[in-house]
């Protein structure tokens, strides 16, 4: 007999599995997963960055590297941080498989079994499941459209013992909120004030579609207790599988070597082509392009959404980001309104709130499907919500 | 403050880490990592590989795939397997960062705190550190030339709950051993009559330099008791970061899961281009180069030893591998041997000894470094050996 696994991975399928498969049904509209544009990949120029730099360099490309990744692509990072108003080091940086695998060694290296832990209701997925593995105490905290509730999380911190303070402050995952300056700065001063450290996840900052950009919460941290997270997935690439955190010297250091246990290091030939890439063309124009592709294709979907949903329905009016977030009326079930569904897939949010599981909201990725699609599938949603209000007969 | 590490992670430099700034100190002659030789990495072809196939498939190429990586690849694998041996489904693959990830994932599924695991005295540094985060009870059973000794091995298993059983069959790290068609046999029934999991880490086996290949141990596994791990890194390039696994469907269902909290998956371009090379070249005529200059590197390294080493210092005779396994006079400490050499750098074996910490003996690496820097190394080592052995004068 094969042995058990550890009671610490709950049997069955989890809910990042689910999504990602639920992305593939056949013949479906999917606004369910967080797929960036295919279109909007610069193939031709990362075809020419791989060849180019595989190229230029000795053989060492191919050698072990550092744990923390490439020096040209952090320097290139802390330049850019740097506009941000965050003063770092490069050596502050690490590079990773992802964001997922910089909040996933971020867990590994704070959380022992019932640490405090506080999210945002609702919250992204796969930092969820990256955390459950250490069976943290978990405190979720409400979502406001400005952010996360700051006044219940300074009494949660009041009273509970709080290790870690996970956010998402631009065009957060799932609603799409964006959190104001005032709570960033005061995220800030909490953080310090509990001894609690804020792993900030940044993935959407640069997709932004109206408005002003706000600095990060790490432009406010004089004691080093924010940790930044972002990654290329969403405005690069995300099989290039590059990511990056930025942490305190305190934080780097146990950090590498933990890393030498996961992986070792990343793809190197991977992040030296992005360090060519980025030498060799217009990375803000790239950027550009996709606001503008992804801008109408928010407005095609605020548009469907407003001409298709029920009066009782509500949802998010995103400025940025990759999701709109619907709440329906608190008698329906988005896990039922998807097996109805037949044309359209979306997620479902009871998993994304960890503690009250509320089961009336679901999330809608319109970065993955046309415009075309995109107003086909807001139709579909409305009927089917339609079709689950109605009183059944008999 | 920043909060407190978790106490699964003990304070200060790791072996490994430590192990990877040793390989760095400058005017030494390096023994102490395990690096390829960088003039062996296929670097035009890698190139052609690269741009070869980011031009030949979709943009899709760059979007998120599988959590078990590019089938393609997993194809050539199961191919691969098959002369071995082993018969599995391609979904019985999945591609991971190197090797270390793959024990890391394993680690992570299976251990719980003060599981049983069984590993080889000596045994490798890196999974040693994938391992310890779960804090498992160590069972430490003594190598011999032909592989672990099986005989303690069923004692534990009768007397102890072993979970799982890590060897590395085919010349080992650190010792360079060989596990016997014997033991491999045996192996494989006891994990399955003991409910134990094998991992089966096979890093080394195209590196053979005399005598005939062995089947693997899962060739052997009727139950699916054993998984193997393998990885590019030492026959293609490290910094691909290209390894795999290979297990039961009952275990790779949760672990396909559990990598989607880590990692989502590999960098998918990395693996289309390894797959590419194997399309386009004779990789067994690769192999080939690899083995020619690897044997003579050995060769010279075990005449140089034999040559400069004293005659109660003893060392193992590899047909394969990386490495060659120095045993001193039971009253030297190779940690303090290293800190009295100047010219050339190795792998003390104490933390290699997870349980028994033995100090006497010490790793050298032959695969990193030019013939006549092995000869001069053997020269260094012999002399700081002499040095420590006089007694000193007072």
């Amino acid at each position: 007999m094969i042995p058990k696994i550890s009671h610490r991975h709950p049997q069955g399928t989890s809910s990042l599995a689910a999504l990602f498969s639920l992305s593939d049904r056949p013949n479906s509209i999917s606004f369910s997963g967080g797929y960036p544009d295919p279109a909007l990949f610069p193939k031709n120029e990362l075809e020419t960055a791989f060849q180019k730099r595989i190229k230029l360099a000795s053989a060492d490309l191919f050698q072990y590297q550092s744990v923390l990744g490439n020096p040209d692509l952090r320097g290139k990072i802390m330049y850019y941080v740097k506009r941000l108003g965050v003063t770092a080091e490069t050596d502050q940086i690490m590079l990773t498989q992802g964001g997922q695998e910089a909040i996933k060694l971020l867990a590994s290296l704070f959380l022992d079994k019932h640490d405090g832990l506080a999210v945002e209701g609702p919250t992204y997925i796969g930092a969820v499941e990256a955390f459950n593995e250490y069976q943290p105490t978990y405190y979720e905290i409400p979502m406001q459209p400005d952010g996360m509730d700051l006044d219940l999380l300074e009494k949660q911190l009041q009273q509970q013992q709080i290790k870690l303070i996970y956010v998402i402050p631009n065009f957060q995952n799932p609603t799409g909120y964006c959190m104001s300056i005032e709570k960033r700065k005061r995220l800030a001063k909490l953080a310090s004030a509990y001894d609690a450290l804020v792993i900030e996840d940044d993935p959407y900052r640069e997709l932004r579609y109206q408005g002003q950009s706000l600095p990060p919460v790490k432009a406010f941290d004089q004691t080093g207790n924010v940790v930044m997270v972002n990654s290329f997935s969403k405005i690069l690439s995300p099989a290039l599988r590059c990511g990056w955190l930025l942490a305190d010297p305190k934080i780097i250091a146990p950090l590498a070597t933990l890393r030498l246990s996961f992986d070792c290091q990343s793809s190197n030939v991977v992040l030296e082509a992005i360090d060519q890439y980025l030498n060799d063309n217009d990375f803000a124009a790239h950027i550009h392009q996709l606001r503008k592709t992804y801008r109408t294709k928010l407005q095609a979907m605020l548009t469907g959404l407003a001409e298709n949903l029920p009066k009782n329905c509500t949802f998010s009016q995103p400025t940025g980001g990759f999701f709109v977030w619907v709440t329906l009326p608190a008698e329906l079930d988005a896990q039922k309104l998807l097996k109805l569904s037949k044309g359209v897939t979306f997620l479902p949010g009871k998993d994304l709130f960890v503690v009250s599981h509320q089961a009336n909201h679901l999330r809608l990725n319109f970065t993955g499907t046309t415009t075309q699609q995109i107003k086909q599938g807001c139709q579909e949603l409305g009927q089917v919500i339609q079709q689950a209000l109605q009183p059944a007969i008999g």
